[in-house]
């Protein structure tokens, strides 16, 4: 199409906060994509491709997605509406902002919440989610793979282990809307249930659609309620039918999907399942762009806010303002160099640090320099700062 | 800007379903923004300016509008989780597939819900809506302005003075879905409480965007609940303070707003509010359209679905097909003439009638000739079929 070949986005300022990201002109282009029928012939495989092609990110053979109109926080209404029945128990690990506002979400609907808080800056250990998984049978055991306000990593893996041995009925539900695509999540060999997550990070796509994986089993805990589920727009019952029909080709009518952002999602995906570089090259060039940043972050004489390397996150990196130092004096030089950068988010903390995301385009089409232009930046200011 | 001036949609068939429908360039390449953070100074004006514009697009004062991520549905739980306590009574005006569904709804989180039902083509008379309001004391009428399953038009103004006379206490709800700026709605003058709609009907948006504006006297009955509000997501409680922030000119967090989608309503409604046609010229346009294509069904013999043209909806149109035609003869001949339009979607007639869309640009951009394309394919493909 020489429309799309010709597209180019308006110059701007570089946007590297944790989301949303920077989306390249390829993805733009197919969110301006003339509107289109929901349940056209053209619509319904473009639909299904999306289904498809997120399996492959989550590496599950038979999870089943569900792309709804709405932001990441609509996926923890979902997990929380259908997955819990009232009076049932949570587990939430936390490791920052998000880990509270799960908790809230799920006693909306009556869940009983203990939460496993980790330091700030820290996730939570193995021994403590043992500890925690001995006292009582939990329903559901939720946990933010990468908590945005923090820039911690957890441990999905061992989560997903230790979850398996020590309860194997309980469900683990992996919040990623600031991992996936960024951070590698094996969803079937790690056991994880769940995976909520939205399009606006590593995912390259403009925020809007509500991402969530259910494994099977999951699913089969949502047939074997003794209550209806307790939430209309999020109920998977009314969903299943309709994702079941686009990914057989047909199309189905509860609620009008948000067309255009799934064909940029389309876009999206196609060049993350389909291009160079491939899913696994993509988790090592985060690696990479993030150790860079950490490492021009230490050459500053930088703290982050992750206590241990162990647990930082590769799609973002959060850094405490040295002595003297406030948010004032570094956002506004690293705006007027260019570059978006986040203030802080997480309550204890919130003016003592910022944040700066390195996902997707950022970090996957080297050509652009982007991370070299993030670490020039962060010098210059910091410089001038210091020197004020 | 020359790239706004420059871009031009891929071509493609026009699109004159109920809804999504066709966009303008503008709003389009408005949809394909660079990625802009939420929080910054760029945003933060265009998401209040829209809050602001849709005040105007509904005729209120201090309506107070909730813009969120997903779809129209949404709309209804913000109704049924943030207005009606369970057990409470709430009355539906049923026209069509929309008022059953609004009734599962409410009945999800525990509303105790009578539906009034017109017959398929009619809407709620003022007699039965007077007698069921003397029955019993509700805490909300809900009603489906334009039923997008039948094309029937409630009255509005009706409604609202019939329940501010009879049962001045009860909240009166809107579901404007498929009437926001395409249908008159003076929700102050009116007495109603809610309008609930989405952006890709008369507001000329791609879909994703729940638009939602309540009454100070809703938002005060929010305030008075006894139990809490019973969802997470759609909780006003949430929202209200990041409306007001944004309104006011400051960021505020709860869940990332759908940016460009907002930068893509934000061109739809200036074109609305700002420029020519003025507001009530688009009503009055959407009028003349509406009449000029039911009289173009009416000369090739076909009955609307509505019984009667006071209550037929001016963005959109229902006909039955006649005897001896089915929607395979007609929907794919009108395709081949460049020309989209809807098969049925009411449960008891689905497979008896089509529908056809004329809302935003198709009708106010007239220099587009799009009325005159619809009619010109539906004359040659009623010929074709009926000569077959």
């Amino acid at each position: 199409m020489a429309g799309q070949q010709s597209f180019k986005q308006e110059p701007h300022k570089l946007l590297v906060i944790p989301g949303p990201i920077e989306i390249s002109d390829e993805v733009l282009y197919a969110n301006a994509h003339p509107s289109m029928s929901h349940v056209s012939a053209d619509f319904i495989p473009v639909f299904g491709d999306c289904i498809r092609m997120l399996r492959q990110v989550l590496y599950t053979k038979d999870g089943q997605p569900f792309l709804v109109s709405g932001s990441g926080t609509l996926g923890w209404d979902m997990v929380a509406s259908n997955l819990v029945e009232a009076g049932e128990d949570a587990l939430v690990l936390h490791s920052g902002y998000f880990g509270d506002s799960f908790a809230d979400c799920l006693e909306t609907y009556g869940a009983k919440v203990k939460q496993v808080k980790a330091d700030v800056g820290a996730a939570v250990t193995e021994g403590d989610l043992e500890s925690a998984l001995k006292e009582k049978k939990y329903k559901v055991v939720t946990f933010t793979h990468v908590d945005t306000s923090t820039g911690v990593l957890s441990n999905a893996k061992m989560i997903g282990e230790v979850v398996r041995r020590v309860s194997p009925d309980t469900l683990v539900v992996l919040d990623g809307v600031c991992s996936v695509a960024s951070e590698e999540i094996r969803m079937d060999d790690w056991g994880i249930d769940v995976v909520l997550s939205a399009t606006q990070k590593g995912l390259g796509t403009p925020p809007g659609l509500s991402v969530v994986c259910a494994s099977q089993r999951a699913l089969s805990v949502v047939k074997g309620r003794k209550t209806p589920v307790s939430s209309y727009f999020a109920n998977w019952n009314r969903w299943l039918p309709i994702m079941q029909a686009y990914e057989k080709g047909n199309a189905m009518y509860f609620a009008t999907p948000p067309v255009n952002l799934i064909y940029a999602f389309h876009a999206s995906l196609s060049s993350i399942t389909k291009s160079q570089p491939s899913l696994e090259e993509r988790f090592r060039l985060h690696k990479e762009a993030s150790s860079k940043i950490k490492q021009a972050v230490a050459d500053l004489g930088l703290k982050l806010v992750p206590t241990d390397l162990a647990f930082a996150a590769n799609g973002m990196t959060a850094v405490y303002f040295p002595e003297g130092i406030v948010a004032a004096d570094i956002i506004p030089r690293m705006l007027k160099q260019g570059v978006v950068v986040a203030a802080g988010l997480h309550r204890d903390v919130k003016d003592k640090y910022f944040r700066i995301g390195h996902m997707g385009i950022t970090v996957t089409d080297t050509s652009r320099g982007d991370i070299d232009k993030i670490i020039s930046a962060l010098k210059k200011s910091f410089a001038e700062a210091q020197a004020k």
